[in-house]
């Protein structure tokens, strides 16, 4: 069965993949808003890896609606959830998808889906949300990071990678007055990763 | 890294220790409370699935006080929970013990233990708890399940295996006056499995 995985480059999109790739055909797919081109480095990844990869275009009013998310409360929480569910949205909405999965884990809590939204993402698409780290706990993944994946690690504002967080930034930036500002207030600094080739044993 | 994963022969825990397979040395454990020599079936069942098994014998005054939770709450719920958090704890009281998985779904209600039992169980054992399954809803697993594992199914009464409700309706039939009529009062009819091989490709 074909399985379609949300895919920043991201060690966490990154070891979904793997976890998944003895028992579904993986293909990895990065939603990019139009805002900024951060699904070449999650392209690259992805060739790295070894999995088929495709680019899913969504239109950048989302990030419109989620910067004001951000503005609002002061914190990305919510509009990183509100990127997370159009994404899985649309890529359940193509016609050739069975199954979506990506590499939410036990202890994040953003993005997270509540098992009622789970159940009618499920139901409404007829499809299959997989979340293959859900059962892990921190040093585990860790673990197996560290077995399978060669990762490069900085500051979140320093990493070239495809997630939601890098698009917003650049859009608050761009679009609003004191911008930098904004960034710099409602984004706290964390530790990002990006992955750059498997560690083949 | 060594995972031992709780094994009853039914088929989430069977998938459970596939998912595992390709990134883990897994050895199965099976728990017995010395009521029925139900671990006879699982160590077959795990031959035949080409992992390591062993037997873990815990005291039959878990039963026992399972059993009182039974009569007490007419539905086995809390007797079952009760049951695999005292198998998780003296799986991890191993000295060998790094990590412990079960076949927990994401759609199950017991057992299951809370995120602050889990955070616990990890942080006095010094171990990871890892639920493989926990990441997929049922149509996923139903799907997995019938591509690599053989499956025999019937009512829950009647299906050799070496699950909790197994001992602990034994235990009931043999202890309590009327014990088969609390039993067919307590335990709702429901379809369970037993695992006799993998499907090999």
């Amino acid at each position: 069965m074909k399985v379609s995985v949300l895919f920043s480059s991201g060690k966490d999109s990154s070891l979904a993949a793997l976890l998944l790739e003895p028992f579904f055909q993986v293909e990895l797919v990065t939603i990019n808003f139009g805002i900024s081109p951060t699904h070449e480095f999650a392209a690259e990844s992805a060739s790295k890896l070894g999995f088929p990869h495709s680019v899913l275009t969504l239109p950048s009013s989302h990030i419109e609606e989620a910067a004001s998310l951000v503005v609002e409360d002061g914190s990305p929480g919510r509009a990183i959830n509100y990127l997370h569910q159009q994404a899985l949205e649309a890529v359940c909405s193509q016609s050739s998808c069975r199954a979506v999965a990506d590499g939410t884990r036990r202890d994040d809590r953003v993005p997270l889906l509540s098992m009622p939204h789970v159940q009618s993402l499920e139901d409404r698409h007829n499809t299959m949300y997989m979340r293959p780290l859900f059962g892990y706990g921190r040093s585990a993944i860790d673990a197996l990071v560290r077995q399978h994946l060669k990762v490069v690690q900085a500051q979140s504002d320093t990493v070239d990678k495809a997630d939601y967080e890098a698009e917003l930034r650049a859009f608050i930036r761009k679009q609003y007055n004191e911008g930098e500002s904004i960034v710099v207030r409602s984004f706290p600094e964390h530790i990002q990763s990006h992955v750059i080739n498997r560690i083949y044993p």
